[in-house]
């Protein structure tokens, strides 16, 4: 490779794993970015990766970081939860911008407020969805003019009452997005519904949160789903189904899709690794009062049967950690929330990959490079000449038991404490810069920025 | 048949058809019942049907007979329009209680005075859907007790605003009927997205009738059938949607049924007959302003399919006749609503058995038998021992132009004014009572009755 | 009814069972024929029907009387057989002309044997279907005459070496059932995988009959199904599939029919009711080495779905009775082949109704009405004026044990031995002559006549 | 990139085309193989590919060379046909060994016959699918030798009498694959129904060409390929449909894989491209005497679609191109057969890329990076560190009116004469060697060798 430029950093003699191929390769890094795939390849920087897997970084585009919210907050700070990020092989995050009910908020104010709060904290990067989390009609109309400047997903709640959306701002809505090129992500679940189940339940004292399964029965998921769906191809907007968690998500969802839309669907780590009757658990039922809530085994098989064919997109975690509070008896039990983003990419190697549900690339891909294609990160996903050198060096060997004092999130106990693991990243690069290594990290806060956004 | 009790009456020498055969026989009649149905009968009163086939007395499930409504109010009395059924062959017919909102009125109250309102003025038997019309709940906890009462059917509007329910009156709703071993019927639109449309189709000045199917469009009318029949799945209800119109109302309820659901669906006269493009028309075009709206002609021949293989049940009118209104410049246009009730058998025996669509056996069947056992109309629908005696003669070879002038709805226009149809009714015999025969009424009003409801 | 005729006979007080109702009335009879359905009917002589439902009489078309074959006979003759028959309430059945291959015979010879054979020996109406038994395309030839002649139906093997059609001759086949008007009959096995399967299974040491549903997977039925439907979907013509065993075969017919073509499925007794493992019992396993195999709980609960839902249309018996032969070591074991023409009524009374599978309705529809419409018996099948005065008095309450020492087939072992049912036939009426009552016979051998055949 | 090996020869400029992504990148080669993929490589050779894109090398896996027929020869060499593929873009062809029936040959002889006369004559790499043509059991035994010895394919012919196979022998084989971890290639179609077909319209006088496509309707290819298909899954063997043509071939493909089948579907070009019509044309339409059949434009519709979303897999060309014949007047016209070797990839770009049924990525995976999958080529398919340094540098701009005068292969004429194509092939590279460039060839034959095979 006479004449052309010194490589910056080199991850050498690891096997590269693409969605549609496995290869051996080093990989080589010019700045920020990868300049060439190929062997016997020397950088002034060189990562030993003999026996190890390289990946694109991973990406989780469903991750909430302390926000401003009256009841609770979540306790990763941009600083804490980039950490977790980087150590577990995330090299770009998605929060959103959850603008408090109430206060005549704007989108591009609750914006240019949560770029503030990240600025100078992150090791990886990240970006926002747009959350409007009230139904304004002027917060809809912001929509285009976000999207163009680099923020063109946005959240939007069928549920939780305040700020659901109805069907008419959930249409005029989507048409924005769809005028703006963007990306509709919808919370499915039919609230109307949701509410009178749980008003009859109380009537009749079904009140324990063993009964939280009752008041959203898949079929009403499924609704909610088809729904969306509908208004969705109505506006000609692009689409993703956020947590869908049961079998009649998943049809409808296809079912759409042959009908033409362009809709995704994601599966949270959460939905897929656990059972509904952990609710009912006297410790740490209280941490999965969530919406939707977790299933049965047998919908958690058609979740997995839907990644490996395709019918769901990407895994993301909800990530949405809290600390352990007093229920006022001196017991310490866990709030509502899930703690994922450092450890997605191992279980999903552990419970998919290794227990023979996915293949090595669709476990890259719906990890990896699906998420870039579905939120909108062109420059991310790929170990190819010209991305972004967002990579990870995923040691298949290393046997890891998951315990929250080893991992790097704000919290005080781990969802998935105690899990054993074989397989864990063991380097991250994030745009060139080697993150973590060694068990070390490399970088300042604020190395991370802004990941740009949009669709080819 | 020494022995047996003499024949009241006897319909002679006919073909007899029947949903599942066609065969020859006479129909014997004691008092208000089926006797017999045999070879050589004679009674005190004979009916000749040589040439001609014997049905059951047919049932139009969906009429509107005149109500107090603020804003119109529909033009056939319970006289006229009972008068109109019997010579149509329309043995039974089941209206409304339609409360005027607003008024703090209870449905028992409605119904009483629509019965009060029918009493002593019809000659052929008839019921009443409830139909709240307010989406209070008190109202839906009248339901078992009407259900008992012999009224087991409601009316749910998913469309309308001011009577329109959400989704979780919807559900209880559903729930009573289920409770009272009823009928759901919904009329299946998604109000807030068609609103919304019409909001920015006035905004852009597209304000025009012809543009009334742009706010409407059947990808919406599937959403709301699919979200109806999901609500119906979890409350455990019989169902019928009401006046299918497109394609995907069709496949929502064959879907449903798959899953196990007990869905039923209507379709409607001029759904079935008449083009979307009619509602452009200058004189006439005034009648079609309806909703749902009339579509185009591959919808159409998606409902032909779809009642030919049993995707749908049954055929009703919709039947709401209005007299021409002065639009102010001296010509007189028809207001919304059509009128169908007197001439959907020979209508339905011209465009389905005469062009194909249909066997002789699915028209009586879809406009005679399915209809009772749909609506819940025990003693009704068959030609056999023990049902009410409802029958009627219906000569193929009859040839008829329909003209309003010559039809018997209080109307001063026809909406199928002009068409030519081969085959008509001749007589119609309402328990046991010749209706109508050459030409002629022959009972007094108050003959009809209510007719008994209820499923075996 | 003064002035009728009067009734020769009356079953008076029943429940008449229809395929698409149930209602209470006497059937009164003139001569051969249903003369009326009505109440309070009286004849010269009277069955009383009291607490019993009347049903059309019973009709298999799948039977075996005694045929020329070289290496086994059937044990019932036409007497035996068409008493068991007529004690098991069926007033039809169709047998057929199976020729012996290799003597150049021809199906109008085999026909006339047939019905020589017949002459004089039954108490109940008869039928055959052709069965060349033998690839001669000459035999094909005479396929429109006989159909003409009244023997519109023909059996065709796509097994058994010997006289299997090939796919050429079954296309004739098919074109001349088509051109006739009639209906081909198949037997929808893959030979040339079986006999592979066999050899491979010889050369393995497979060999015991418990190894007997390994040369007959499931998957191969459903492929000769799906080759058979296709062709007769070229030929155009009727096409009725026996014995249907499996899942696949359902889902073929099925899909045929979605794609046009007029296709039948027949459910058999034994598959209905009896498990796969049943080959392997030491004593009377031996009856059941028979192709199509038994198989397994899950194929048969598709033939249930499929029988309720109506993707199956008819129940017959594939009755072949033999006696008890000794293998030598003087234990008497059972050849091949069932006994179920007499026990099948209120067997699936039993397993059909009973249990919950089908309705009342669709059990009459599959034994006796939808028999005659698939097999072409005009004048079989309905309680109505006009038809064969084919009935049928099943008590609801009269508990059997059956028994071959009770039961009438010439066998001395029977098929069901030992099962316990609620409801039984009672009383039988064959073209309005009392066959069977109070456990008589009534009539002679040779009552019974060649019934007419043809579609409307 | 100091220290690393210098690069013998770099694509510089250009765009490379994946089949899941489209980026800038110079791709660099050491020896035979790709060594590394980046931005700015320099090496001893350069082509310069800016403004076109890069591609991996196409493969054919569906060709004739000249082979001994009795009845008629394949008129190109593998001089000749390697030729032409190097100026199309191929650089991988496979053809296959047809033994001539009836002179007891075993596969291996004709595999080393092949391998004698190919050697020294190629210009690019080749391979060989096995080709019995013959129903030899003993042939069918020397599958896994084969298959270990690197020709792991196998033709099975369900059509053409003498060399067909019935389904027995189609099963053997198939376990014969399985066994070997190998491809079954099926040629599907029923030959009985279409022998029959034939001879009925030769007794009617119906013998023109333009009636060839009657005796192989499309309902007849989907149940061959539906019964390849279920035999397949039987044996648990991988397979391949060459030539699909109709819709009915697609769907049963869709079917398959849904029951868990690893089945692949071909479509040739011409069956994408040409129209049923086109065999009646008399100068021309000789050439398309071919079974099965080119099909109408609804067909060919099933075709595009089917290999935009998946259904079918690769396109192939089944190039068999003969010179023109005398027919006897002096006129010259052309045998059955087509020549597509050296114009697939333009003409896949222009009618499947430029007129929208394809992307560009697409058009990629179905002409190189699927075909290396479906045939096992490992080497082979993709432009990424360590595969075979084949390439094909394709100038989207360029626009050629195809003649066979300025084509490669030996005929007097062109299957897609006076075409014109925008977007053409303009070097292409065969393990790292530049075999055309500037409209010169750089090789001498034998260049060429066979390639690896094999399934990872």
């Amino acid at each position: 490779m006479a004449g052309s430029a010194a490589l910056d950093l080199v991850i050498r003699g690891g096997t590269v794993v693409d969605r549609s191929g496995t290869y051996a390769a080093d990989v080589g890094v010019v700045g920020e970015r990868i300049a060439c795939v190929g062997r016997g390849l020397r950088g002034r920087r060189e990562l030993d990766a003999h026996g190890a897997y390289v990946l694109p970084g991973a990406i989780d585009g469903h991750v909430h970081i302390r926000t401003e919210r009256r009841e609770s907050v979540y306790d990763d700070t941009f600083a804490t939860g980039s950490v977790a990020a980087a150590f577990g092989g995330v090299t770009t995050f998605i929060d959103q911008i959850q603008l408090e009910p109430g206060l005549g908020l704007t989108l591009r104010g609750g914006l240019e407020r949560r770029l503030l709060e990240a600025e100078g904290q992150c090791v990886v990067d990240y970006s926002f969805h747009l959350n409007p989390r009230e139904p304004r009609r002027d917060l809809l109309e912001e929509i285009p003019a976000l999207a163009a400047a680099g923020y063109p997903s946005i959240k939007l709640f069928m549920a939780y009452e305040g700020y659901r959306l109805h069907d008419d701002a959930l249409l005029v809505a989507m048409q924005q997005v769809a005028r703006a090129g963007g990306l509709a992500i919808v919370h499915a679940e039919n609230m109307d519904v949701i509410a009178e189940l749980e008003r009859q339940a109380a009537a009749e004292g079904r009140t324990g949160r063993h009964h939280l399964l009752e008041a959203r029965p898949a079929l009403m998921e499924g609704e909610a789903t088809h729904r969306a769906l509908a208004i969705a191809r109505l506006a000609g907007c692009r689409v993703l189904v956020y947590h869908v968690t049961a079998r009649d998500g998943v049809e409808e969802l296809e079912r759409a899709r042959r009908a033409g839309a362009t809709a995704y669907g994601e599966a949270c780590l959460h939905y897929l690794l656990l059972d509904a009757s952990l609710v009912a658990d006297p410790l740490v039922g209280s941490a999965f009062e969530i919406s939707p809530p977790l299933r049965e085994a047998h919908h958690r098989a058609a979740l997995w049967d839907g990644l490996a064919r395709g019918a769901l997109d990407v895994v993301s975690t909800d990530h949405g950690p809290r600390r352990l509070v007093d229920r006022g008896d001196g017991t310490r039990v866990p709030p509502p929330g899930t703690s994922g983003l450092e450890v997605r990419l191992p279980l999903m190697h552990e419970h998919g990959v290794r227990a023979g549900r996915l293949t090595l690339e669709r476990w890259v891909d719906v990890c990896c490079t699906r998420p870039a294609e579905v939120f909108g990160l062109p420059t991310k996903g790929r170990v190819l000449p010209g991305y972004d050198a967002d990579l990870v060096v995923f040691d298949p060997e290393r046997t890891v038991t998951l315990a929250h004092a080893a991992l790097h999130s704000n919290v005080d106990h781990a969802t998935y404490e105690g899990m054993t693991v074989r397989g864990y990243p063991v380097a991250t690069v994030c745009r060139g810069a080697v993150v973590v290594a060694d068990g070390a990290l490399e970088v300042e806060p604020g190395y991370g920025r802004p990941a740009p956004r949009g669709w080819r």
